[in-house]
């Protein structure tokens, strides 16, 4: 995976909203290279700074055209839809990227540097095509690889898919930082590969290697930060995807986790059948299966809950960030909103007497 | 997958015992070709019976050559090895048996067909060279599909990988069909695959699509039978594979679950680091948990317990079910041991009480 400064130009064709273009928001929101533009002609003439506000001025185009004068140096698909497959229509698209000399950078399931015409086209333009959905090599089974002693590894977990488990992980790693601790971040999906230049996106990786997958992750995480916030995937009670989710838990097994939940969502969010619907569970109800569930391979607690609170106006997001509070008896904060130092600060104490960490760190200490 | 009749030879070079070799002895006992020989030099002049009881005459052999003058047509690799990769030691009896004229037949990860000289090798002898463990080309995401009305949908899970979860669903088919019902068989792993002769080796399936995969799989099922009976896999509390069990149960929304337990197994049996020890649970909280998680999605129920009562002897075992019985007040037996038929029986009347059982019989016959 290069790390190389890119000048990027994002294609989001159509989709660029919340949800469909999560990896085009992440990108621009936690990403160190520059995004010149995101290409969306039916959006055109829009600002990403109206999705996530003023600190965000990326302005949205019709055409790809239109940006070249200003030197991409990269096309980056931005969007995660179900199943993971490459629109049709983004063909043509891609291939004026490659012809104008920018590598191509992909999340989706389709491997773009699988795909002939693709290839063909990037040698010819010697330009590079990167899938960060790619699996490791490394095929593994979990073996019950013990944390390192001293570090203190959060799963973030979720209610939903697509809610912001990457992003409150993100801002807790940003909060340790700014109170001088040593922190890391380990991503398993592609986005949070794209912003963070290594990791594995778990959902590519064969089933058997899941677990065993996270277990190197978690000890990669520890190498680089004593405390280690964990991208989540999915929901345990998510009809497509709780086997993921599942796998994070019992792979990485956490000391502590952090439930992300999103005000305003009734249902989960998917491709499903019409007439089928999946209603989210109570928290408490989350909280409980959580912990239970972690506990069949090792103790966990959820020591927080991080609202998604982008349907609300802050009034209704301060309240309903209170009554989350009252309702689980847990720290409760947006910390995508108000910044995560108050959510930080209140886990830290959680996970710091949490018996498996303070007998860890005696451990260690002895 | 080729259904010509063939005559089996099996290798499990130093590994033909419970568990290691559980393809092996799932194919024996399961499957409809004739097994001519084992190959393991290790237990050569043993036999399967002694494994599997006196109708399963197979003879252990030292080499392949004591073997070629029966004729038969096709080399079975049985062994699973954790991470399913090919022992060394196996490359030139391969290579033997292609040389020899005989098709290979693998469930192990890595893939034979994939493997230069081994299709070199079976190009020039012209044989087959087959992997049961290839996943399907189909990379679907589940999208929530509801089970045929007049189904019902058994899923077999356990408190441990390898302990008989495919034999008990495969028992409690033949009860089934003994009681004159329309009865199926979904395999998930490989020896049921081999067995059976369709499938999906859920275990090598890209984990975003394990969920979707079994949704197909059990139509595909109730394309086969009223009572559909799913091979399970792994366990809810196992450190290694508990998100390929999670797949199945939210996957398949089985409207019953059984139980597989093997009394005398105290921890789970997998390849983990010296030191480590991962202690099995409580049936009547593994009842309980499998019944919680599996709501998230669609409700089920545990219906029943089936023992493995291969540790201990006749009276024993009599024992053990009846204690395990009371412990859970479910009906429990040995189907493996003593026939599936009262198993299946007294799990019949449960599963057709079942409301949502009951409420889609309704719906089907309005």
């Amino acid at each position: 995976m290069s790390r190389r400064p890119r000048r990027l130009v994002i294609l989001a064709e159509g989709e660029f909203r919340p949800h469909a273009a999560k990896t085009a928001l992440g990108v621009i929101r936690y990403g160190s290279d520059p995004v010149l533009a995101v290409v969306d002609s039916t959006r055109a003439g829009g600002n990403a700074s109206q999705l996530l506000g003023p600190g965000f001025d990326v302005p949205v185009v019709a055409t790809l055209g239109e940006v070249l004068p200003l030197g991409p140096t990269a096309l980056l698909l931005g969007i995660a839809p179900t199943g993971g497959r490459l629109p049709g229509s983004w063909r043509s698209i891609i291939l004026e990227a490659i012809g104008a000399g920018l590598d191509v950078l992909s999340g989706l399931h389709t491997f773009i540097s699988e795909d002939r015409e693709f290839v063909a086209a990037a040698r010819g333009a010697g330009v590079e095509l990167i899938d960060y959905r790619k699996p490791p090599e490394r095929m593994e089974t979990s073996v019950g690889r013990l944390h390192r002693a001293g570090s203190r590894v959060i799963l973030t977990v979720g209610t939903d898919c697509a809610i912001g488990k990457m992003s409150v992980a993100l801002e807790l790693r940003r909060a340790a930082r700014d109170a001088g601790l040593s922190a890391s971040f380990v991503p398993t999906g592609q986005t949070g590969i794209m912003i963070e230049g290594w990791g594995a996106a778990i959902d590519r990786v064969v089933s058997d290697f899941v677990q065993g997958t996270c277990e190197w992750l978690a000890e990669e995480g520890e190498a680089r930060g004593d405390w280690v916030f964990v991208e989540g995937q999915g929901s345990l009670d998510h009809p497509a995807y709780s086997s993921v989710t599942l796998g994070l838990i019992h792979g990485f097994t956490p000391h502590a986790m952090v439930l992300v939940h999103k005000p305003g969502l009734a249902e989960h969010d998917f491709d499903h059948l019409p007439g089928r619907s999946f209603p989210l569970h109570p928290l408490p109800e989350m909280i409980r299966i959580h912990e239970q569930i972690a506990g069949l391979v090792a103790p966990s607690r959820v020591v927080a809950v991080a609202l998604n609170t982008s349907l609300l106006d802050e009034a209704s997001a301060c309240r309903e960030i209170d009554r989350t509070a009252a309702e689980t008896g847990l720290p409760c904060d947006d910390p995508f909103r108000f910044g995560g130092a108050k959510l930080f600060a209140a886990l830290r104490e959680r996970v710091d007497a949490l018996p498996w960490v303070a007998s860890e760190r005696t451990e260690a200490m002895a």
